[in-house]
């Protein structure tokens, strides 16, 4: 029976363009539908009607005849899963091969392999007893034989500084050329979007091909950023192109946004081989899974496989989840380590907020100044200097991965020493080294993070941090080797040559905090950190640091570098925060009644609702009788009615609109009857009501606007944009970024 | 300053009982305060007012003066960490010591240390070489030296059943006599609680102390019970004891809440050594640290903190948290092991939703049977059949955890084999008694689970999988040594002698799926598995198997075990499902109108106003005035005010009320004003909304009440009780065994 499918395409009355005729008694008759887009990008989804649409199409499978009712349930839930499933598998696959072409890229900037030239340098030098030199890679100087060393160095730092420079710039072409939103880290973007915001130009096939090839790029280049951050980006496009499949996804704009979320769980899986910190950066940071135990399982089940994919392609031959495995860090902690963790904690916080800070002014300076102009000339300026600082600071010339893995690493007589770090004669040199890398990585991470290039933020905060850990790790260990007796290190053994302090773990402490400070998360960040590097037993110390960073970070300013940019960018987002008013009521944050376009029923004719529509671009206008309100039509509907007024010319467009024609005084040749367009069922509070319950009805319930009454008289209106102001309000450059007025904004 | 404390020391008016002062103008002035309680047991607390009042409180302590403001916030959360912290060390230590206790009772019922009468047989027979037999150990027929094997087995078996029986009598004495709240698991309890339910004698010390070592007394009895869920219950015990000293907690019923939470989560955490599992218990199952950040990172730091303290007093000394260790299970899976897998999540489904059912039909037996007068007596006939079956059955004798352990042990010649699991000749003895046991102890913990003592369902509910599991897994063994060259079975090795299936790993999924089964868990359960067993690398198989048995089981019976057991106690507890409603609207779910009781405003006289009170015991009433809403007052202000007009015999008992003095017709000299206890900012629906936004507001807001008006004339209301109704409705039994009328039932 063909009304089946039909029931089956149609996931919402919202998104049918109704087609009506008008017969002579102005009474309008529906006589035909086809389907059309209803949400701009710009604005924010209807929750409550998206939750709706999918009921009703749920039921409608449901209740279909016999064998059909069981069936067609069990192949839509298939088809869920089939996406969850496939994204799980796509991006582990992804970002295994992004590693692989990272790697391949980075070796190039110091040589080739010489019998293949698609060879990185493990992989060329690959099958060697360990101890024997490898001669199948040739540096670019053995490569052209030079002979004198001065030219030798000239030469590779000149590759190193060219490759660095073709690199970021082709990613910024790309970018620039062909899918502008692949710029920046995403998950600003993924946040809002998962909160409500339509921006589908953000998750085009386009976007996910320019994001993942220009993060290569831009990742090998050694600009000091991250992927972990557009991995998420590349999943939800991901998850998006699948879903375009599927009608059920395709017009329910909130189950697509289920199903990004989950693709955002298995993005972070990847970036960090943390499958369940995937599931809890999903829940805290972009706070989707709140009550909602079957999309948090989704989440669950895409990261996880995420991780497994990711794990079966083993780009390293290394089968390990674990990015960064802590070698036999003690596991036993002495009391007077608390001192040197507290100090990391409060370190992490400072430097944290400082980076925020930093990023904020420059992302400020570049939108204002002639740099908006010329972002590709830019990123090309930016990793020309990176390019020539890290070749001249050894600790920053290799990848920052390479780098952290190194300062996690314990110090192994037995195992290299990893330039001079445990050689305990060189305490100074080697702080000063790890302080002086720190400082300049956080200069030019607050410079590249905003840049035309795809960037995430984690592992250059990462990279910082574990200089910083290192460096107070090592001063904490010279202190203990200097005063061995000293009454505060007595629990430790008395011969200073054995261990007692180990600076690795330190190292790992330090990315902590400074990931606190930087990002504000919790428990997520200590799940990642863990599974990062394998060490359950050292949970504890990494919650100390966390804890401690984000706390005196909260004291320097509230928000976390994802927050902050998407007040710049003035996305439509509500903080999850618990926010407390000083005694406000709804009065306060409510738009008065003389503020608003208001319909007056039976009043306006259909010619002033088309000046209303023209003169007013809102998201929707309340209809009141005589000051009593009646409903809420929102913008579509209203340009839908008058659409379908267009044809009939019979029609006077002096006609007064009656929302409310059962009870209606006007002869019916005088109206039209729109009644079957309004929403009656708006949530209506009294202006009395405490603040901050408007804002987490907000918050809890997805609304777009609160109409406030009294006494069924209309008072006031209240919509997401402006409760996003209010909790916006503490931070000065709100809106320093945002493109363009809304669509949806005012009421 | 003094008023400072008395900020200090009132949390919210709500908790002040106000005495006024009537003057002759009719006016009441407000005279003096002093604290009282306001919520009884068995009703549910306010959530917007508890939180204003704490909101209030934080407020007046930043306004403070100076350096006052700065410090008293720092004082007020360090109290709260200093209750998270202890809380966590308490429960850490507590279950520690009581599995030594649980150690030492079940050895004592083998035999006895011949040094020392206080140690269990592990302690009393260290320090043996591997191999040595330990004669300090003597079994009770050593003791009395009984020489002929018959008697000997007689005297054992005798006193192994006498042992059960005193045990498990003495338990249940002490909880009829001192704690009767001390029975059972607990977490439905806890779920409401956390819920808003108000129910104190469920959480004083005398519970604790009697559930604790009610507890011990009970495991140790051999009944088919476990300590898991009362673990949770006593940390909330203690929580709330050490919140008692702090006048933020004891008044503020919210703050206390958050508190419990935590306490759960360091409760599960402690129970199988899982402290993430304890989190996203908290998070899933308990559903708390929806939305709140905060909350969730205090539960995180209590159970972590919980776990290290376990982990420090270290009761076996093997310093693990993994309690049942996996060893060298394959990492590897074959394709074919997909279908014993599902198989499993198929039996766990099935199993498991039998258990609820056959529960539920004890519990209401029990309930409507004399069993109902005779509990100890009761749960001594059970704890004396459980142990004679159980001693006739060898794999039911030993502990159950002692028992799991064994069955999620691989094969290993090197290592013993236990009872013959190992023999491959013996399969099908090893399947029938596997597949024995588990029948056993399906019916045992059925008819366990609810009597007159404390019980956790957890661990048999393992243990019955692991049963299942391994069964399933030696008739995949034996098959594949049947048939090594079946096309199925050739991705294993082909001589079969060589390891292809773990039955060990199969214990595992078994035990997965059955607890998916009976809880209806999901990512909680996967995560606390595999930090019970340390097999972070099997993840995925566990994975299956719990989704697997929860689709099953959830087409069998929508509800876990505790969700059931809450509806047949009838708890105010809103279930987090996303409730689905077939088109109805507000108007369904409201009581209407006329059914309620309403306070016409200047209509009825103070006598009258007692009337209604002694009549009708409801949590509050609207007050209207002609129809049209004016307010909500509760039971407890009315109350306040009635009393409050006692003392002034002056008053006209008949004189009118009014609660819109402002715009009064009535002559001062003839009305009461008691305006001031009205409250206006109630919320507001229209009954046309759909049901469905209803209950999602009442399931996220946590309200109490939602009044419906039109026009602002009130139409109807909804309490939280109909809500919960509604959500209950599928399930036959609802409120089987709630106990009395609440308090706060009806409007």
């Amino acid at each position: 029976m063909p009304s089946n499918d039909t029931v089956l395409l149609t996931s919402s009355p919202e998104h049918e363009e109704h087609i009506y005729e008008l017969t002579e008694d102005g009474q309008l008759h529906h006589s035909q539908t086809k389907r059309t887009r209803v949400y701009k990008d710009g604005s924010t989804i209807d929750w409550q009607h998206e939750e709706a649409a999918e009921r009703k199409r749920a039921q409608q499978l449901r209740s279909q005849a016999g064998a059909r009712g069981l069936v067609l349930p069990l192949i839509e839930s298939s088809k869920l899963w089939f996406i969850v499933i496939l994204t799980g598998i796509g991006i582990g696959i992804t970002g295994a091969w992004l590693d692989v072409l990272v790697k391949w890229l980075g070796d190039l900037r110091e040589g080739r392999c010489s019998y293949g030239f698609f060879y990185n340098q493990v992989a060329c030098c690959s099958g060697l007893d360990p101890g024997e030199i490898c001669h199948e890679w040739w540096t670019w100087s053995e490569t052209f034989n030079v002979k004198t060393l001065f030219a030798q160095s000239l030469l590779q730092c000149f590759i190193y500084v060219i490759l660095a420079i073709v690199f970021a710039g082709s990613a910024a072409i790309l970018v620039e050329a062909y899918a502008p939103y692949a710029f920046h880290t995403g998950i600003p973007e993924i946040k809002a979007i998962l909160g409500g915001y339509v921006f589908d130009a953000f998750l085009t096939p386009w976007t996910l091909l320019v994001k993942a090839v220009g993060l290569a790029l831009a990742v090998a280049s050694g600009l000091s950023l991250g992927k972990e951050g557009p991995l998420v980006h590349v999943a939800c496009c991901m998850a998006y192109m699948l879903s375009r499949f599927f009608v059920q996804f395709r017009y329910n704009e909130a189950q697509k946004r289920k199903l990004l979320a989950a693709a955002a769980a298995a993005g972070v899986s990847v970036a960090f081989g943390s499958p369940l910190g995937g599931v809890l950066f999903g829940l805290e940071e972009l706070d989707t899974f709140a009550n909602e135990t079957d999309v948090m399982w989704r989440g669950f089940v895409a990261s996880a496989i995420a991780a497994v994919s990711l794990q079966w392609v083993n780009p390293f031959g290394t089968a390990k989840l674990v990015l960064f495995q802590v070698t036999n860090a003690s596991d036993t902690w002495r009391a007077f380590e608390l001192i040197p963790w507290l100090a990391l904690g409060v370190i992490g916080g400072v430097v944290g907020s400082c980076l925020i800070k930093l990023n904020v002014e420059v992302a400020i300076y570049r939108r204002n100044s002639y740099l908006a102009s010329w972002p590709v000339l830019e990123v090309i300026c930016v990793s020309a200097i990176t390019a020539g600082i890290s070749y001249l600071i050894v600790f920053s010339r290799v990848q920052a991965s390479e780098l952290v893995a190194n300062l996690f690493q314990e110090c192994d007589p037995t195992k290299g020493d990893y330039h001079g770090l445990c050689n305990p004669t060189a305490m100074w040199e080697n702080v000063f080294l790890l302080i002086l890398t720190a400082t300049v990585k956080v200069g030019l991470t607050a410079w590249t993070f905003g840049m035309m290039i795809p960037a995430g933020i984690f592992l250059p905060t990462i990279a910082i941090g574990a200089c910083l850990g290192r460096a107070v790790g090592l001063l904490t260990q010279g202190l203990y080797r200097a005063y061995p007796a000293a009454w505060i290190f007595l629990s430790c053994p008395p011969d200073p040559s054995e261990r007692c302090i180990s600076p690795g773990f330190y190292a790992v402490l330090g990315a902590s905090a400074m990931l606190g400070g930087v990002t504000r998360m919790t428990i997520s960040l200590v799940v990642i950190l863990f599974e990062l590097t394998g060490a359950l037993s050292h949970v504890l110390p990494i919650m100390i640091c966390v804890m401690t960073s984000k706390w005196v970070g909260d004291a320097l300013g509230k928000d976390g570098i994802y927050s902050v940019w998407i007040a710049m960018r003035q996305y439509p987002w509500l903080p999850p925060v618990t926010y407390y008013d000083k005694g406000e009521t709804g009065a306060h944050i409510m738009k008065h009644l003389d503020e608003l376009v208001v319909i007056e029923d039976e009043e306006s004719s259909v010619s002033d609702l088309d000046n209303i529509l023209e003169n007013h671009d809102f998201n929707g206008y309340p209809v009141v009788r005589k000051g009593e309100l009646l409903g809420f039509i929102t913008r579509e509907k209203l340009k839908q009615a008058i659409r379908s007024l267009f044809p009939a010319d019979t029609l006077e467009r002096t006609h007064k609109c009656s929302f409310s024609a059962r009870h209606s005084q006007l002869p019916e040749t005088t109206r039209v009857d729109l009644s079957g367009f309004l929403e009656e069922a708006v949530l209506q509070l009294r202006k009395e009501v405490p603040q901050e319950l408007v804002v987490s009805m907000f918050q809890k319930l997805n609304l777009r606007r609160i109409l406030f009454t009294n006494g069924g008289k209309l008072t006031g209106m209240t919509t997401k944009r402006d409760v996003v102001g209010l909790l916006t309000s503490h931070f000065p450059h709100a809106g320093a970024l945002s493109q363009e007025t809304h669509y949806s904004s005012g009421q």
